[in-house]
């Protein structure tokens, strides 16, 4: 499906005390929705609150970036987590940074699972019903933003939790509409005007080419920049601006 | 001041995966206040889940027991933490415990600080105004419980926080209104009936012996009953049934 | 293969902080080897220093039980470290007990993993390369204790790593000389005086029945006896006791 | 007293996961002594194991850079850490990074306090001596990298451990040869000439001006020479390149 407006969404306050990662205040300048994380993977209290504080200032809506509880892997390991954990986990993360958004006049407004998590619940049944079960406790109006097509999106569906499917602007796809995995050929972009390219093709047309030329459907409500990888914060601003010149408005899920 | 109510509170949640500490069913018997862990040093998601749903079950008022984080010291050492990290503890703690709670049926009502940050902030000006300030950010409709007399009660009314007195059912006083240093002997008290007869003379008269027989006034809206202790349910149970056959009804300083 | 000697092992150390687990001064009466936990799922450095030196003061011997680092899930729950990461996790945790152990006159003699590791590296062969590769990069003379017939005990060896087999007290076997899973049926004994006829049946005769009925060969150097589990110090005390009265000497592995 | 060689030492390892501080590398190709974290206010394990096998290859001497249990205050904040669980807290992370060094060939030969360790440990009796009964209980025979004239120093001679006195590349003195607080003028210098010019000065009379001009004696065995700061990696080898112009040998104290 062609959208004439769309979401861009990024991971922010990924540092850890002294410790930072990306450059925050430039991809708040860009993009609509800010997934920011909730101190199990990444970020500690008086940096989530700065970057909540930012966030608000620019106009940025706030997302709870959940993860697994594994600092020193940054949540890119799957860990075999039980429903009943997962769900207090996600739910606990969601009402921490709820409070820190709060106490800077923002909130919480969606729920973006990071690294393994997302990538686990996108075929996992019994932890995607968790993360799902969580929403649905605390707040079943907060959408999930997951991959389309994923087990996380149909669970949601069920659950009456609202479902924000996002693509990627520097990922190759397959066939299938699943992405290509980093350890494949393919599976990350580099190049700038492609990457912009790509995002406005996805957007305007609802398809995109798979790296073997197959043109896959994609039905999208926001586009996912990551910010950490070399260039991230260039590709940022050639997609907004390719996304603008393509007549598309760039503008959140929420608004 | 004599009082014919009073608040019953006790620390929850207190355990850490496998590990149990306490008798919080017990104790949810007994109390109107539970002031439950929220994860810095004490409490997994989980647990702290389950110790909520059960407190809301038991129509037990939930507490944020925010503490420095310091899992391995139990919070009872004091950390340098400066205003603005200790601000964004606080919150987040509060802020994960109610999304806890909210998730179950419950939310956070108050806020109580735990060991060496309970303590330090009744003499430290840095920390009790950052304690203040972060409820104040949160929701300055939170009550906090404190030490009467103490620098974080002056510093929420300044703040226009309200202030719960909260007297020590188990705990030696000294001629100013403070506690025994536990260090010290008299510090702890561990006689059933000695207890239940202090508490019933506390509230009942605003007046309690101090170690050295000065008789010191105590105005206070809650006792706090320690659940960790050897006999603790034994000292709890005992000093609701004082309250009660002294006729001074249990109940929450929210109600 | 019969044995007129075995050795007798039990998990020790942990609890972290003021949580507590198990009656390790008991278990020390009654073993000839502790694993002894190294930080990572349990064991506060103070409380490990403690229990190092009572394992010293018993002629006991020490082992690090090495573990994922996932204290909130006791280590019991898969991760899916890396090589690398897992090569590092597990010498820095031995090192960390070696130092530990040595400041109160002992050492780490041998390594035994825990929980979900010791089960991942039965048949996980990436993660058993790591965990025998940091053995064999720390002291290759350092024995690991693993199930007999695992994935791990045939990569020790290969790695020229001396294999301690062990065999299980209060554990049902499957005819394949597997464990049958804590999920299902007959996984865990709970009669003292067959935990202890077992044990001698397969220390004497080389042989325990399966829960089919089926008798399977065990040839094994130690024998794991849980310190958790309720009853766990009468069923050690009677394993020990019966092996005695068997004529079956309890002696380190080392010794 | 002037010296015609002495040791250089810089902090390394103090990344976490994927996030990463300072210029490894370079430091490595500059200095003699390299104080590596130990994990609990910096250093995963497999990023401790990467750099001590760097030094290894560089010919770097190993320290042991220990902490409070501190990583979000990344060990600058004061902890009341009682005796026993210093001692333990100390003694575990030299047993953890040697397990590390000796893995990839090397050895801690020394220990170095961090942050607000080093600092309270100056002046407070009770953590030096837990510091140092921490080394001596362990390794008597490793050194302990300290500030002239400290109670460290004093408590490590008294018990038998060696003391290597260290002065300060970019940091203001005060006329009794304590640093100048980082919260006053004059704390840390910026310019690269007179950094260096200073350390030349410091080695090669043994004295150095004050802030207040005062010529201050200071008998220094090493220099620490910072590796996170701006132009840190420039500062250090304009301080190298002086000392060697001045005909002083960059050699490690233990060589």
């Amino acid at each position: 499906m062609a959208a004439d407006q769309v979401d861009l969404n990024a991971d922010l306050g990924e540092g850890f005390g002294v410790w930072t990662l990306g450059d925050d205040p430039a991809m708040l300048s860009v993009v609509t929705s800010a997934n920011i994380a909730c101190g199990f993977h990444a970020g500690d209290p008086a940096g989530l609150r700065r970057v909540c504080a930012a966030a608000v200032a620019a106009g940025v809506r706030i997302g709870a970036q959940v993860s697994y509880p594994d600092r020193v892997g940054f949540g890119r390991r799957f860990v075999d987590v039980g429903h009943d954990d997962l769900v207090a986990d996600v739910v606990y993360q969601i009402g921490a940074l709820d409070g820190i958004a709060r106490s800077v006049g923002g909130r919480v407004e969606y729920v973006k699972p990071h690294g393994a998590l997302y990538n686990t619940i996108v075929t996992h049944e019994g932890q995607a019903q968790a993360v799902v079960d969580a929403v649905a406790a605390l707040d079943r109006t907060l959408p999930l933003v997951t991959l389309p097509g994923s087990v996380a999106a149909a669970t949601a569906r069920d659950a009456g939790v609202r479902v924000i499917a996002e693509g990627f602007a520097d990922r190759g796809y397959r066939a299938d509409g699943s992405l290509v995995p980093r350890s494949e050929r393919g599976a990350v972009l580099g190049d700038t005007a492609e990457i912009a390219e790509r995002v406005v093709e996805m957007v305007t047309t609802g398809r995109v080419s798979a790296v073997d030329g197959t043109v896959v459907t994609v039905d999208i409500d926001s586009v996912c920049l990551h910010g950490d990888t070399p260039g991230a914060v260039d590709h940022a601003r050639a997609v907004a601006s390719a996304l603008r010149d393509a007549g598309v408005e760039l503008r959140s899920f929420l608004a």
